[in-house]
Parts: structure tokens; C-alpha cells; sequence
């Protein structure tokens, strides 16, 4: 089927997750993940962050990226509300695996070298709810962020199989 | 700060969802939104389903978009557990807004033309969550996808503001 004419040029731009501790988060996916920060939003009781990876070679300024950011993909939105990083009665936020909660499963980062990419987070002390050597599937991981959400680890092109 | 050298490549590849009915979900991902099926894997007791937006101008074949599906960005996961569409004990799924199950927060869309682009929806029956006369913020509207989830629709250039 042709995409209604009326959808041309929509794109998929962003997914949102409420984050307990930004710095926590904002660590995690810059300095382990590789994404950057494209733009920022502080209102008076939430800040969000809006985080991508870089596709451009570090050719595109920082003000061309923060200029482009609604019109790409793989946007990826913080929200946190202020807050959340202190409360000790804070419950945490839900990962969308687990009732009651289910809905949203995860988030998915594919990269040119999956064991690569699994031995330096395992190296770097990241939790992992599935390893690659773990159950059927040899060729996919599951990771978790700070907050719990599942970060799927996925090969940018698929092994033949014989 | 630089992206960690080992992260060169990566890309923000999809993001799942699980839905109730997957005929319901498929109808409203591609004939009201615009997003094309690319792939589909069928296991015993789910189906995954992977939707994108094309962005070749109707160029890339079908099995060019098959191939490319994990070294791209954009893409919607859809899950569908066998049977939650006939189940009248199935209670749905989390939208992620609301506790308990808070977390998740939804996906955006962003297109060319903001106002066409909800005026369409409305005309196709899709309930929003907020229009955009709703609220402070005029340039943003929240519509809810077949089970519930937050989709936000967004402008691919910000107006000036004076």
C-alpha cells in the first residue's frame, strides 16, 4: 500500500522516557551510549533533554543539530521531573516489562559491531538482561539504563544463516 | 563533550510497542499515519511487526527497505501477543502516563505542516489527548494511537518567535 500523499515527508522524530536523575541518565547515554545533547528545555517543575546520535562525521555544528532536531529521526527525549533525584520515597519509574505497567517494551541501539558494543558496556559495569550468549537469540542483547528501561542491542546488518 | 570513539555508528534504531490488535494497529500506523510494514517475524505465541516512515520519495524497493530496517533510524516496533485480541479478560495495555505503569512517555511524529496534519486526523476519527488549541503550548498536539499510546505531533520547523 502507498503511504497517504497526506503523510509525505512525516518522519518518526522522538520517543520519551521520564528519568529519575538526569545527571545519572544524561551520563549514561553520552559518555557509555554515544549520543549527544541536542537541546534542552527547563520548565519550572520538569527539564527535558532531547538526545541523538550524531550521523554527520562531527561535521554539523552544535546549532545546526539543535537547528534540525524535529526534522530527523532517532530523537531521544528525557523528561525529569525536578525532584525525582532526591525523594527517598521516589518509587521509580516503570520499565513497561512488568504488570501492572506493560505496554512499552524498549528502546533499540544498532551498531556495526555487536560484541564489540556488549564487551565495552559489560566492561563498563552496565547491567544486561539478556547477554548474547544468553537463550535462543545469539545476535541480540538487552541492556538496562539507569532508570530500568530495557535498551535492546541489535546488529546493523544480520548474519546469514547457511 | 566527543562521542566515545567506540560508539561511531550507532544509531537509534526502534523503539516497541505492544498492542492489542494488530489489524486495528497496522490500519492506524499506515493508512492514518503513513508508516510502511518493512518487516514482520512470526514466532509460535507473538508477532513482531516493524513499521518506518519511507524516506527515498517511493524510490527504495520493498526488499531494499527489508534490508536496510536495522541500519537506518525511525523504526516502530509493534508486538502482538497471540490471542489479546480476542481476550475479553485482556485489560490493555499501559499507556505509560499514569501510575502505577508511569514511565514511558510516547512517540513523536513531526511533520511539514502541523495544522493539516491534525485536521486530517480529526477528520479520520482519531481521539486527541490535547489539540492544539488545548492548553499554553499552540504548536504541539498529543493524539492517542488504538491502544491508548501518547503520539505527539510536532512541527518540523518551530515558528519564529517575535
Amino acid at each position: 500500500m502507498t503511504p497517504p500523499p497526506e503523510t509525505a515527508g512525516f518522519k518518526f522524530n522522538h520517543t520519551m522516557l521520564r528519568v529519575k536523575d538526569p545527571k545519572v541518565s544524561l551520563k549514561f547515554y553520552t559518555e557509555v551510549l554515544g549520543m549527544e545533547l541536542v537541546s534542552e528545555s527547563k520548565f519550572s517543575d520538569f527539564t527535558l533533554y532531547f538526545l541523538a546520535f550524531d550521523h554527520s562525521d562531527g561535521k554539523e555544528t552544535v546549532e545546526e543539530k539543535h537547528a534540525n532536531r524535529l526534522n530527523r529521526e532517532g530523537i531521544l527525549e528525557l523528561t525529569h521531573n525536578h525532584g525525582t533525584e532526591d525523594d527517598s520515597n521516589f518509587q521509580g519509574y516503570a520499565s513497561g516489562n512488568t504488570d501492572p505497567g506493560r505496554g512499552f517494551g524498549h528502546i533499540a541501539i544498532s551498531t556495526p559491531d555487536i560484541e564489540a558494543a556488549c564487551e565495552r558496556l559489560e566492561s563498563l559495569g552496565v547491567p544486561f538482561k539478556k547477554r548474547l550468549t544468553d537463550g535462543k537469540m545469539k545476535n541480540i542483547a538487552f541492556a538496562l539504563d539507569p532508570d530500568g528501561y530495557w535498551i535492546e542491542l541489535v546488529p546493523q546488518r544480520m548474519a546469514q544463516h547457511p
